[in-house]
């Protein structure tokens, strides 16, 4: 202990850990600590640099509040978000995949009637969004919470907009007996996540856009059913091969048909993946 | 790009910092997304555990501030910062080891006399400390830029201790022609942490104590020299062997020694590495 060096510090370090009760918080302290002395020992952090890590750190934090959250746009630009939906949702196929739920979702929107217009005032062109929820076996889902979140057409959530103070753009729907949904929102663009903190300047620095492909946000919770946390997105838009957070699954893009009158029809069915029985 | 599972991801991410201007950027990028991937991997970090981890990162940089710096404490705790030390600080025998910085250095602390009185009203059990700052070959250091910071019997440094709003126990002195200083101060004791934040919660579920043998840091500059940080260590302190941020070096232990009249006396001589001339 008291001539520790470069190496002989990182068995110290996990050795006072031997009193963890959690095996679990155990097992993720011994591989965080091992990982981040690997990481300085292999790039021989210097200590200009480790300053540079908490004062990054630091300020991620303290941009982080009710309408931000610098950490989640952190791991979602290193793809630690989507790997970790990736470790996390292993699915029969023909489920639904999964994507990055990002940091724009708001606990408690507002309830809507199938049908009902979510935008609430939100600019953009208008969508008719429909489909259905449907069981592995193809059973319709009756009663599915559909919790839905979009940005408007200047690619910006309703909590990026410090002058809003009520939910546009998002809403939750209930599926219908036969698991049929629609409601009408308005069209999805492609948006740069906030960039103007921390995590914008590592992407300047890095050489990399701050660019997502145009999507729509939906959690769907139903009893007996995994939680899906996922998106749909347009099929024509530049970003699909590029998006800053990793989150596109081809599985995902679908059509977005502009009507006769202007206005654009999105059609996406849901398979959810039953929960797993046991005991 | 639109597939991407588990085992990709980790490449994509990495291909998509091949425009990074600064190649130290790079390396660093590279070896922190492959360790962080592979974190997740090893653990298979549940969903769950990824957001407890979000929400632990955003208390750290929201705890922080001009007098609590919660990410040092955490890069403390887990040994990087002294691991950090450990890789920068490769000295020829016979120079005084670094060790850690810790979060209570201040910046333009006040500038005494040799002699002076730094405690400045912190209270504690008076001590005298002396020494020389000499150069490898045995040279001495003259007008060497020594700053002091040190806790009082409390166990606080003054910048924990709201109500005081000025310099305490901390001071900056210069070494005369014969590289010698001196000044009265207190006795340093051991002391916790701050164990009421984020970290603190970590060290509890890790069944860790906060506590850091009894010190004086030091940090001293000289024209010709490389910058020194470090402490001297009480070498009847219980905590030697565990102390909370792994910083103690056998090097660094003295005798703070106990005179007729109550108060201490501690004798310290530090050796400077002299810079490398280059080109």
């Amino acid at each position: 202990m008291r001539n520790l060096d470069r190496n002989t510090i990182t068995e110290a370090v996990l050795a006072r850990h031997a009193d963890t009760t959690n095996p679990r918080l155990k097992e993720i302290m011994t591989s965080l600590v091992n990982h981040l002395h690997d990481f300085a020992r292999d790039v021989r952090l210097t200590e200009e640099e480790w300053l540079l890590g908490i004062e990054f750190l630091t300020r991620c934090g303290q941009i982080s509040g009710d309408k931000r959250q610098e950490f989640i746009l952190l791991s979602d630009v290193l793809g630690l978000s989507m790997l970790t939906v990736a470790l996390n949702n292993d699915k029969p196929v023909g489920c639904t995949e999964a994507t990055v739920f990002g940091p724009f979702h708001v606990e408690g929107a507002p309830r809507y009637e199938l049908g009902a217009d979510i935008s609430n005032g939100a600019r953009g062109v208008p969508c008719l969004v429909r489909g259905t929820v449907r069981g592995l076996t193809g059973e319709a889902v009756a009663n599915a919470h559909i919790d839905v979140w979009q940005s408007d057409e200047d690619g910006l959530y309703d909590v990026q907009h410090p002058e809003i103070g009520h939910a546009q753009a998002r809403g939750i729907l209930s599926s219908n007996g036969e698991g049929e949904y629609w409601f009408k929102s308005i069209l999805a663009v492609p948006y740069a996540i906030p960039h103007d903190g921390p995590v914008g300047e590592l992407l300047i620095a890095t050489g990399r856009h701050p660019w997502r492909p145009a999507h729509l946000h939906f959690l769907i919770k139903a009893a007996g059913y995994e939680t899906l946390i996922t998106h749909v997105f347009r099929s024509d838009d530049q970003y699909l091969d590029s998006d800053a957070v990793f989150g596109v699954r081809q599985s995902l893009i679908t059509d977005w048909t502009r009507q006769a009158d202007g206005t654009y029809l999105l059609e996406h069915d849901f398979v959810l993946n039953p929960t797993r029985v046991t005991g």
